[in-house]
C-alpha cells in the first residue's frame, strides 16, 4: 500500500509516520519510483506498537528506538530480545535508567536489602540473579527508598502481597502473549501489552480500593 | 519549631516549603512575632504528603490543594473525606478528569460496555453503582478502548485475571491503612500510599514477568 493508505488504515498522520521513518521507529518501504515507496502489514503492525509506546506509554523517541532495535536483532534468541526490548522501556520517572537516580545512602541501602529479602521471601529464583542493574530491580529499590524516606517504611512482610499480586498478574500477561502465533507478533505484543495493561491495573487498583473501603467501612467511600 | 528545624527535619528546602505556605498546600504556622511562626508535628507529617504527591507522583499543584481540602472538608464523613481525596488524584494522562478524553466513538462506547460487564463479573456491587463519572471508571475505559483502537482487544475473560489482582491489591492497601490509628493519618496515609505504591507495583510486576517469562520458555528472558 501507499503512504496515504497507510495512513488512513493506521489513523496516523503522513506527516507523523514520516516523523517515525525518518527516526528510524519505522523500516522504510519498498521503494517503487523515485517518489514512491509501498508499505506492507508489517508496516501497519509496527506502526501500531510505536503509538502504544509513544502516544500512551510516553516511551522518549530514543528510547522507542532502542526498544524496537532490541526487538528485531537477529544475534538474540527469541527470550533475550523480548528481555532486552522491555529493559529498554522507561522504568518510571523516579528512576532513569543509568541515571543513578537511586543514589548510595543509607535509605537505598536498607530499600535494597529489603528487596532482596523479599525476592527471596516469595522464592523468585530467577529474578534473585537478575542483577542489581536491571531497571525494574532500580525501580523497585528507588520506590520502597522513597516510601522510607517518607515516613511510610515497608517490611518484607507488607511487601509480599504486593508481589504475588505481581506474579499473578505476569501470569496473565504471559498467557496472553501465548496467543500470539508468530514469534515477531508476540515480541511486539510482549512490548504493547506491558505498556498498554499499566493505565488498565492502576485503574483496577482504584476501583478495587473504594469496592474494599466501601466493604469495611460502610457506605460513602469514594463518593 | 521555627521553619529552619521544620526544614532540616522535613528534608525539604525553606524556599520549598515558603513556596508549598503561599500556594496552601501547608496551612500556616502560628505567629509568634510579626516574622516568625511557630509549627508543629502536624505541618511535618503534611509535609511527607505533599513530597508524596508531588514529587513521586507528579500531581500538579492545583490537584494536591483538592486532595488536601477534601481531607480536611470537615462536612463530610471519614469515608466520603477519603474516597474524595482519592477522587481528586490524576488518573494517567489518558484520562485528565473532567477533560472528556475518552470521547464518544464507537470504541469507546464498546470498552464501556466491556468493563460494565467486567465488574459484574467479578461481582464488584459497590463499583457497578460507581456512577460514569469516577474517574478511575473513566480511566479504565480509556484504557480498554485504546487496547482495541491499537489492535490489542480485550475481553471482560482477558481484564478478570487483572480485576482479580487488583482486588488483592486494594486488600493490601486498606491492610496497611488500618494500621494508622488517627483518622486523620489514616487519611493522608490513604492519599500517599495510593500514590507511593504505584511505582513499586508497576516495577514488581515487570520483575515477576522476566520471572515467569523465564519459567515459561527457560533460561535468556529479561537478561
Amino acid at each position: 500500500m501507499r503512504l496515504a493508505e497507510l495512513s488512513t488504515r493506521s489513523g496516523v498522520s503522513t506527516a507523523t509516520i514520516k516523523y517515525y521513518l525518518r527516526e528510524g521507529l519505522l523500516p522504510p518501504g519498498r521503494r517503487v519510483t523515485a517518489t514512491q515507496a509501498e508499505y506492507d502489514e508489517k508496516h501497519l503492525q509496527r506502526l501500531r506498537l510505536v503509538r502504544a509506546l509513544i502516544q500512551v506509554g510516553r516511551v522518549p523517541i530514543a528510547a522507542a528506538r532502542q526498544v524496537l532495535t532490541a526487538l528485531e536483532d537477529e544475534s538474540l534468541d527469541h527470550n533475550s530480545r523480548l528481555g532486552t526490548a522491555v529493559w529498554a522501556l522507561p522504568h518510571g520517572p523516579e528512576s532513569p535508567a543509568g541515571a543513578g537516580a537511586d543514589g548510595d545512602d543509607a535509605d537505598t541501602a536498607a530499600a535494597r536489602r529489603t528487596v532482596d529479602a523479599l525476592l527471596e521471601r516469595v522464592d523468585w529464583e530467577y529474578a534473585q540473579g537478575y542483577g542489581a542493574d536491571a531497571p525494574a530491580y532500580r525501580m523497585l529499590v528507588t520506590a520502597v527508598g522513597t516510601l522510607s524516606r517518607l515516613g511510610y517504611p515497608c517490611s518484607v512482610e507488607d511487601l509480599a502481597p504486593y508481589a504475588r499480586a505481581g506474579r499473578q498478574l505476569a501470569v496473565a500477561d504471559l498467557d496472553l502473549l501465548e496467543r500470539y502465533d508468530s514469534p515477531d507478533e508476540q515480541l511486539e505484543a510482549a512490548v504493547a501489552l506491558t505498556v498498554l495493561y499499566e493505565p488498565v491495573l492502576l485503574a483496577l487498583r482504584r476501583i478495587a480500593q473504594a469496592e474494599e473501603s466501601n466493604r469495611r467501612f460502610g457506605r460513602g467511600a469514594g463518593e
